[in-house]
């Protein structure tokens, strides 16, 4: 139940995401937090797993799949707050590139899922070695979008 | 499958606000950020249900049933950086209260996810007179947890 659970859950997400992003929001800086926020709550528990991967925390299979299925039920969110204007205003590190090559960018976005999905698929096995690998390849993406969209 | 996906997710998120809170953050202002940023996420999706609900926005029964969805999802993750010293750091306005009085803040928390999980209930049934009575009701679960235990 809990992986067709995800899939829905995820499925929910996916299409709440694709609701006009222009009138989800009341100001410029309320998307810029939403998309900071979820990120941050994303790179919580996406850290815990990260500590697991790499030893500095004892492995723990239950909390490695809750805390990836919370990495990938909240991937789903701040693309959202990429809307039109954002590029400035608030406090973001936003690169303006990501409004100049929106297609890469989604390209880009549409990957961490995939990797947040597969992440959740390795971290339910209670396999470390495939946590491992499954976390090295999303740590990866992470850090391809930050490198090229975000001002560091 | 949408409802037991909705149940099995809440579940999820459930057991993992279970984890050891002391263990879950490597500094306190990061626990106080984690919990403004889920409040944050939550409040935006709320707002966008609040709106229709008040008629500011027309109704929309899709967007209601998937924000109602994201709320309540939400609803589990942001009690997890209540931890003890945190009261104080970073740039809090949660009242020392919280930690003095905290059987009470937990059966706060307890009827704000109940009022969330009825919400999204409400929205799935596509009736906007359900809809509003249900959000009626968190939104007092809300003011009523700000008002004994937040800084206005």
């Amino acid at each position: 139940m809990q992986r067709s659970a995800l899939l829905a859950t995820t499925a929910v997400l996916a299409a709440a995401t694709a609701l006009p992003a222009m009138a989800q929001f009341q100001r410029p800086e309320d998307a810029i937090k939403y998309r900071q926020s979820a990120f941050f709550v994303m790179g919580q528990h996406f850290g815990r797993i990260g500590a697991m991967a790499n030893n500095r925390a004892p492995f723990d299979a239950q909390a490695a799949a809750q805390n990836a299925e919370i990495v990938q039920a909240m991937s789903r969110l701040p693309f959202a707050g990429f809307v039109d204007g954002t590029d400035r205003g608030g406090n973001t590190n936003a690169l303006p590139r990501i409004w100049a090559e929106r297609a890469r960018f989604d390209a880009a976005a549409a990957r961490m899922q995939e990797d947040a999905a597969r992440l959740a698929v390795a971290a339910r096995t209670g396999d470390v070695a495939q946590l491992r690998t499954a976390f090295g390849a999303a740590a990866q993406s992470c850090k391809a979008c930050h490198d090229n969209f975000r001002r560091e």
